[in-house]
């Protein structure tokens, strides 16, 4: 038995001789991943390159995180869980809200989630009939506009710059709105810029959302990134309200693929019929491991890791700054410096960000990856690697630019 | 901030006050969660049950396989990696193929997907349009249903029974084919009945598809798991063919959530980007794990599971005859018998298993699971417990027909 050994080189943007699914044509890859397999590329050539372009914490998962996971595996936890997740990982996340924001929620409303990926597959799957359309910002985390469109649903993009700090606003939100429109989608912090959404704006949005009898999807996946305040979380904010979080970012699980949603009782028997079909369930061992991370005794060991996130972007954006490098609001958290090329590049920002890998060694994104708007103008640089490589990033950039 | 609690009692299958999506109306919650729950409920009063409902095999995760995590953890495997699977995973499954199966696939056409759950979900997405439809087996597994309906698809099911093994057929097949039909879904072995189909009628079936410019999904999950012969794969039939498999049954490692698929070289780039949005990356930690699972040291292991399982086939498929249930083709695999209720039983299936439940503490699946057709004639005993509670839940089965 001889496999197909089929030669055809296909690009993933362009359509095939093979009949696939005319949806493929509105999913675009991951640019990131592009450029991470340029960066990897250039470093098995014995290049150093440093990586400014992965949306994922350097640091490594916590010790008592890694321990609570071999003590579950050691206990031989390795069966389903019911769908929606562990009932005690439930419980331990309603627990949170309550300690943390002063949110009163029963467990009942919290879903257990493959991944904040998982999270949003659901509630758009659950929410939103083909032909609909959600407003989001351009630019905004690339994959929402692709779950959207797996499902038929039409993202619909709307342009936000620094005037109204890279976020939607009430007034886009009322403005945008259309006979079409069913839902809105935000992340606070954002995606690429790192601005958070004041708790009145987001209460303006919702009371338009509301107007219309929609839905308001809120994405806190970088919540807990945001240096010097806490955030309030918007899952207080009743029935018409569905936030996404993750044990990936501030948790610094990336790879354990586990997040949560909180939504309104009424949504729940439909996002555990989902869940059933779609996931069966999350990840055992990462949910035991889980009920570790929500403990008192790590929250010292990620804020410390958030903190020093903190003194990068303090390093960070004044230093592109002084580079021509323009950054019209200081990110509020995440690990993202949104930043507008200098005059002087009269490359695209696509070809800026291979020019400056290939020559300078600095893997950074384009602004394409988050959608059309000004994108072209715009990179955006994760610091996601030590303050040491950081400065020799900038003197690399430094050094390129002259 | 005061939470909304919405007293709302939602009933799953019914619409609500609410405007949730109208694909929920096609989408049924697996009916053996529900039987699942009452039974742990009877358990919670101090009931004795015997499950015999849950498709998960009741072994724990073999001890190589459960160091292997936790060695993968102590060297901080908790990062993403490439969306389609680490490499040296990729690889181990293609040797795999060559080992087991004499067939030669290059790695490149090898995807680690979150279960065979993310598998089914990305060649539906990859392959098939809205309105499209999907033939598939009456009785078969629900959730295939649920993940074409998800993407507007539309499942088309044909009746199976005994004549035909429980399997579609090139002659079903060549009936069933539409204006619309665009691709075929088998599994082999299949679920509930745990029947083969024979390479000379899966070619059969390949060459309808082929005739009409289709696609061939095979879900081989329980492959691995036919008593006394070795199945060859559909991995290496060609270019119009897609395999979906799993580490959750054969390599008893259902909570690690991680499957893989093999397809042609033409469709990975679209499976790349859309496995790139919707999941970012499979479980690290299980895909370090699963390069033991899939070497030499566990297949002794692995084996001696299978076995027990072919003996506990052999003797509950002789005492549920006895018994009067009518099982006219003995399953070649999986760990599942479905059966015709005796005639002397007047209630419908899914009554009889709320009554059995209820009465003799033996929880087993309702027909209507799987399907409509005879549905309310027929069980599934899923023999995921060990030989003496199974000779217990026969004892049981007989004094409450009695």
């Amino acid at each position: 038995m001889v496999p197909s050994r089929s030669t055809l080189s296909v690009s993933s943007s362009t359509s095939t001789s093979e009949p696939l699914a005319a949806r493929l044509a509105g999913i675009e890859p991951f640019r990131v991943m592009e450029i991470l397999a340029a960066a990897r590329g250039l470093q098995a050539q014995g290049r150093d390159i440093i990586h400014l372009e992965v949306g994922e914490p350097d640091f490594p998962t916590p010790e008592p995180i890694v321990e609570a996971g071999m003590a579950a595996l050691r206990a031989g936890q390795t069966h389903y869980t019911p769908a929606l997740g562990l009932p005690e990982l439930r419980r331990a996340i309603a627990t949170y809200y309550a300690d943390r924001y002063g949110v009163a929620l029963s467990e009942g409303r919290v879903a257990v989630t493959p991944g904040a990926s998982g999270g949003l597959l659901l509630a758009m799957a659950a929410l939103f009939n083909p032909e609909d359309e959600v407003l989001m910002a351009d630019p905004g985390y690339p994959c929402n506009r692709h779950f959207a469109r797996l499902l038929g649903v039409r993202p619909r993009s709307l342009p936000v710059g620094p005037e109204c700090r890279f976020q939607l606003t009430a007034e886009s939100v009322a403005k945008g709105w259309t006979k079409r429109t069913r839902g809105v989608l935000v992340a606070n912090p954002g995606n690429p810029a790192g601005t958070a959404i004041s708790m009145e704006e987001l209460q303006g949005i919702l009371a338009v959302v509301q107007q219309h009898d929609g839905w308001l999807i809120v994405d806190e996946i970088y919540h807990e990134l945001v240096y010097g305040a806490t955030l309030p979380s918007a899952a207080g904010l009743g029935d018409r309200v569905i936030v996404i979080s993750s044990f990936s970012k501030y948790f610094l699980m990336t790879g354990w693929r586990l997040g949560w949603m909180v939504a309104p009782d009424a949504v729940m028997p439909a996002l555990d019929k989902l869940a059933q079909n779609l996931f069966l369930s999350p990840a055992t061992i990462s949910q035991h491991a889980a009920l570790t991370a929500l403990g008192k005794e790590t929250r010292g060991l990620l804020d410390a890791c958030r903190d020093e996130l903190g003194q990068r972007r303090d390093l960070l954006v004044p230093a592109l700054t002084q580079l021509g490098f323009h950054v019209p609001v200081t990110p509020d958290g995440a690990f993202y410096v949104y930043a507008r090329l200098p005059e002087r590049v009269s490359l695209d920002s696509t070809a800026f960000c291979r020019d400056l890998l290939d020559k300078a060694g600095v893997a950074i994104t384009p602004g394409a990856d988050f959608g059309d708007f000004q994108a072209g103008r715009h990179v955006r640089f994760a610091y996601t690697t030590d303050l040491e490589r950081i400065q020799e990033a900038v003197e690399r950039i430094r050094r390129y630019m002259d």
